[in-house]
C-alpha cells in the first residue's frame, strides 16, 4: 500500500520536508531502496548507503541535511529508533489472514464471538470460549474452554490457549505459543532427594527410589492488556490460582513461565528465558536472553539482567545483575577480571613461597 | 462438580472433621476463598489469609486446631503437598475436551482405534497407529504411521507423534509436545574442524569448508509408562536404535532429548534442559531447570543437579551437581567461596610483594 | 523394503563381500539383529555384539576380515560414519505422508503448486505462495501468504511458514518449525534503563517506568538451499530486511534465531542454542548445545564454541570458545585450572601472611 511522505509523517506525528506528495510503498535500508522506498536513515553511519541505493525520500536522523543527502523528501522522527515504531506499524503488510469466520474453522455453538473478528482457517474455538470485537486468529488455533480474549488480540498461526485462561486488550501472540499448559507439579509420598539435599546442602542420605505423584493444575493464567508474545513460548497454569502476566509485558521466544509465576507490568524477557514456579517478577525488568529464575524466590521492579544470568536467590528492585550464579554488575566484572589474572597470581604466590623459603634457610 | 468433604476425603484416604457434609465445588487459597470453597491450608504461615476470605472449610496441616481457625469443617493430610496430588486429581476441572471421535478429525481406514478413546477436533491419525482403551487425543494432535499409544494416554492439543514410535500407558503429553522428530545428525566426507579442535585441544589445524551430509534416523522413540511431557517438549528419534525414555520420567516444557538418549525411570527434568546425543541418564535423577548435558556420558542414578548445571562429562551416581561446567556442590561452593575472596587475594598478594621486596631491600 | 547387500553397495558408492545378492530391510546394531538384518559394525569394539543377534550381514569397519567374524556378507565404507548418511538415506522407511494434496488441506487459489507435490491432512497455503516441484509438506502445516518454498523441499507435521519467506531447495524443516514470527524489538519513548545500564556499566539513575512500543517486522525470512531446521525451533523476520540462513545450514532443535540475524553457509548449531538480534554468524561455524551469542555482534567464520559457551562480544575467525563469558579455550582451561586450585592458594597466601608477620615480630 503506497502513502504519501505527508501521510506518513502525519500518522507518526513527524516533520515532513520537500515534496511531501512524493509517495512511497516499503521501507527499505538506504542501499538496497528503488525509486518507489522510502529509506530509513536514522543512523548518519548509514548515509553513505543511499549512493548506492535510488531513494528518493527518506525518514532521516534529527537535524540531517536531507538536501545535501540528495533526497527529494524527508521525514524527521526526534527519535530515530521510536519513530520506527509507528512507521512500521503503517507500513506492515501483514499476515493477510483474511476476514471474517473461516468456513473450516471448528467452532462450540456455545462460545461467544465479537464483532468484526477474524478466525483463520481449521482454528478450533472451545464451549463458552468469549473472544471480543476486533481480534484477529490466525489459522490452526485452539481457543480453549472457558477462555477470555479481549478486545482487539492477534494471534498469529498455531497458538493454543488452555481453558479457563484470561486475556487482556491488544495482546499479541506468535506462532506456537502456548498457554496455560499444566504447571510441573509433583511430589514424593515421603521425603525426596532433592529435599534432603538442600535441607542438608549436599548429603542424599540413604535415596530410595520414587515415582511421582502430580498435582493437578487448578488455576489457570491471566494476561494483562498490551501484552506481546514470543513463538512456542510457553506460560503455564498456576496450582490454585492463576500464573498472572502484567501489563504491557513482553515476552520473546522460546521463554519458560513456569506455574504460579507473578510478571510485573512492563518488564521484557528476552529469548530462552526461563522463571521458575512461584517466582515473583518486579514491574519493568528487562533480562537479556537465556536468563533463569530459580522457584519461589522474587525479583524486584527495575532489575537488568545481562544474558545467560542465572538469579539463584532474591535480587533487590532496582539492581544490575550478571553471571551464573548472578552478582552484581560491579561485582561479576571484579570477579571476572580477579578469575583472568588468577594464572599470574598463582605464579606470583609460588614466587613468594620460594623467596620466602629461601630467605628461611639463608636465616 | 461439587464433592461433600467426606467424599474428598476418602478419595484421597485423609481424615475428615466437623461438619463433613458440606459440599465444596473449587480449591482456592484460603484469603481469595469463597463460601463454597475448600481452602488450601497446608502451611499454618497461610492461616491469617482465612480471616480475608469467607472459606467454610479448609485442607489443613496435620494437628491444626481447625475449630480454633473458626472452620466449619476440616481435611488433615499426613503430608501436605502429597495430599495435594489427589485433592487436584479429584477436583480438576478438566479441558471439556468432548467424548468420542469429532467428525473433523482425519483418521486413516487402518488405524486400529481402542474403546472408549476421544479424539479432538481436526486431529490426523497415520495408517496403522494404535491408539489403546480410554485414551483422550485433543484437538489439533498427529499421530504417525505405526505409532502406538498405550492405554489411558492424555494428549493436550497440538502434539505431534512421528512414525513408529511406543508410548506407553497413562501417558500425559502437554500441548506442542513433538516426538520422533529426527535425530540432528550429519557428518563430514574428511574430519571436520570440531574432530580437529576436540583431538588437538584448541587448533582446527587448516580448516577446509565442508558440506554436511545428513544422517536419517531409522530409530523412532520409546517411551515408557506414567510418564509427563511438558509443552513444546522435543525427543528426537535414535539412529538406528529408539531413544528411550523411562517409566514416570517427568519432563517440563522446552526439554530438548537428542537422538540415542535413554533416560532411566522416575527421572525428572525442569524446564529447558538439554540431554545431547547418545548420552544415558540414570534412574531418579533431578535435574532443575536449563541444565545441560554433553554427548557421549552417563549421569548416574540419583543424580542431582541444580538449575543451569552444565554436566560436560560423566555424573557418577548419587552426586549432587552445579555450575558451569558441573563439580560437586561442595567443590562449587568452595570454589565460589574463593572467587568472591579473589579481589582481597589479589590485594593480599600485593602487600605480601611490597612487604618482602621493602625487606628485601632492608636486608 | 528389502534390498540386496550388492543394491546398498552400489547405491552408496562402497565395496561389497560374499553373498551380495542376499537381502536385508533393516539396518540395526549387532546385538539386535535378526536374519533379515543389515547389522552396523562400523567400529571393532561392537564386534562382540554380532554373536549375540543373528545377523549374517553387515557393513563393517574398513579392513575388517568379514569372515573372521562370521558374516555371509558384509559392505566396507572407506569412513564408517559418513557411510552411514548414503546407508540411512536409503533404508529410511519415511513418515508415509502419502502421495498428493489431501482433500481436507485448505488452499487459496491463488498459491502455485509445481508438479508432484504433497501435501498433507488439514494444512493451509496461503494467497500467491509457491510450492516448487517434488516438495513434501506434511499434515498441519501452515504456509503464509507469499511465501516460496524451493524445489525438493520436506516439511513435516506442524510447520508454520509466515507471509513472505523464502525457501531455499531440498530444505528440511522438522515438526513445530516456526519461521518468520515477529522479530522482539521494542522501544521506549525515553532513554530507558537498559540503555543508560550499558552506557555507565551499572547505574541505571532515576528509573521511570515506560511502556514498550512495537516495531514492527518490515523483513521476512530467507532461508537458503539444504538447510535442515529442527522441532521447535524459532527464526524471525528481520526489521527492514529478511533474516538469513545460508546455503548448507543446519539448526538442531529449539533454537532461537533473532530478527536481523545473518548465518554463513554451513554452520552448525546445537539444540537450544539462541542468537540475538542484528548479529551475524560466519561459514562453517559449530556450536555445541545451549550457546547463546549477544545482540549486534560477530562471529567469524570457522569458529568452533563448546556447549554452553556464551558469547558476549565479537570472535574472530578460526577460534576454538569456551565459557561464560566465552573465552578462547586454551584462555578458559587456564582460568579453570586456576580456580580449582584457588581454595588450596588462599591457605597458601594465608600461611605466607602467618609466616611474614611472625618473622616481622622476631625482627
Amino acid at each position: 500500500m503506497a502513502y504519501t511522505i505527508q501521510q506518513i509523517a502525519d500518522a507518526i506525528a513527524a516533520r515532513a520536508f520537500g515534496n511531501t506528495a512524493l509517495t512511497v510503498e516499503r521501507v527499505t535500508e538506504p542501499a538496497e531502496a528503488s525509486a518507489g522506498d522510502l529509506a530509513l536513515l536514522t543512523n548518519p553511519k548509514f548515509a553513505g548507503g543511499l549512493a548506492q541505493g535510488k531513494a528518493r525520500a527518506a525518514m532521516v536522523w534529527p537535524g540531517a541535511d536531507w538536501q545535501a543527502l540528495g533526497l527529494e523528501a524527508a521525514i524527521e522522527s526526534p527519535r530515530g529508533r521510536f519513530g520506527m515504531s509507528g512507521l512500521s506499524a503503517l507500513m506492515d503488510p501483514g499476515q493477510h489472514f483474511g476476514k471474517g469466520i473461516h468456513p473450516s474453522a471448528v467452532i462450540d455453538p456455545s462460545a461467544v464471538i465479537g464483532a468484526g473478528v477474524t478466525i483463520g482457517a481449521l482454528s478450533v474455538v472451545g464451549p463458552r470460549a468469549k473472544i471480543d470485537d476486533g481480534c484477529t486468529i490466525g489459522p490452526h488455533c485452539v481457543i480453549g474452554a472457558d477462555v477470555t480474549l479481549g478486545k482487539g488480540g492477534y494471534l498469529r498461526e498455531m497458538v493454543s490457549i488452555g481453558a479457563r485462561a484470561t486475556v487482556g486488550e491488544r495482546v499479541f501472540m506468535q506462532p506456537g505459543v502456548r498457554i496455560a499448559s499444566d504447571g510441573f507439579s509433583f511430589v514424593t509420598p515421603e521425603k525426596s532427594g532433592v529435599e534432603e539435599a538442600r535441607e542438608s546442602l549436599g548429603d542424599q542420605g540413604d535415596i530410595k527410589s520414587q515415582a511421582w505423584a502430580r498435582i493437578h493444575s487448578l488455576g489457570s493464567v491471566t494476561i494483562g492488556d498490551d501484552v506481546e508474545i514470543g513463538a512456542n513460548t510457553c506460560i503455564d497454569c498456576g496450582t490454585i490460582r492463576d500464573t498472572v502476566i502484567g501489563n504491557g509485558v513482553k515476552l520473546d521466544n522460546l521463554v519458560h513461565i513456569a506455574h504460579n509465576v507473578v510478571i510485573g507490568d512492563n518488564t521484557l524477557l528476552a529469548g530462552q528465558c526461563g522463571i521458575a514456579g512461584s517466582t515473583v517478577i518486579g514491574k519493568n525488568v528487562v533480562m537479556g536472553g537465556q536468563c533463569g529464575v530459580t522457584d519461589n524466590t522474587t525479583v524486584g521492579d527495575n532489575v537488568i539482567a545481562g544474558g545467560a544470568t542465572k538469579m539463584m536467590s532474591k535480587v533487590p528492585a532496582g539492581r544490575v545483575m550478571l553471571g551464573s550464579p548472578a552478582v552484581k554488575m560491579e561485582t561479576h566484572l571484579e570477579m571476572y577480571k580477579g578469575l583472568r589474572r588468577l594464572p599470574r597470581l598463582i605464579s606470583d604466590v609460588a614466587k613468594l613461597q620460594k623467596s620466602i623459603s629461601k630467605r628461611g634457610s639463608n636465616d
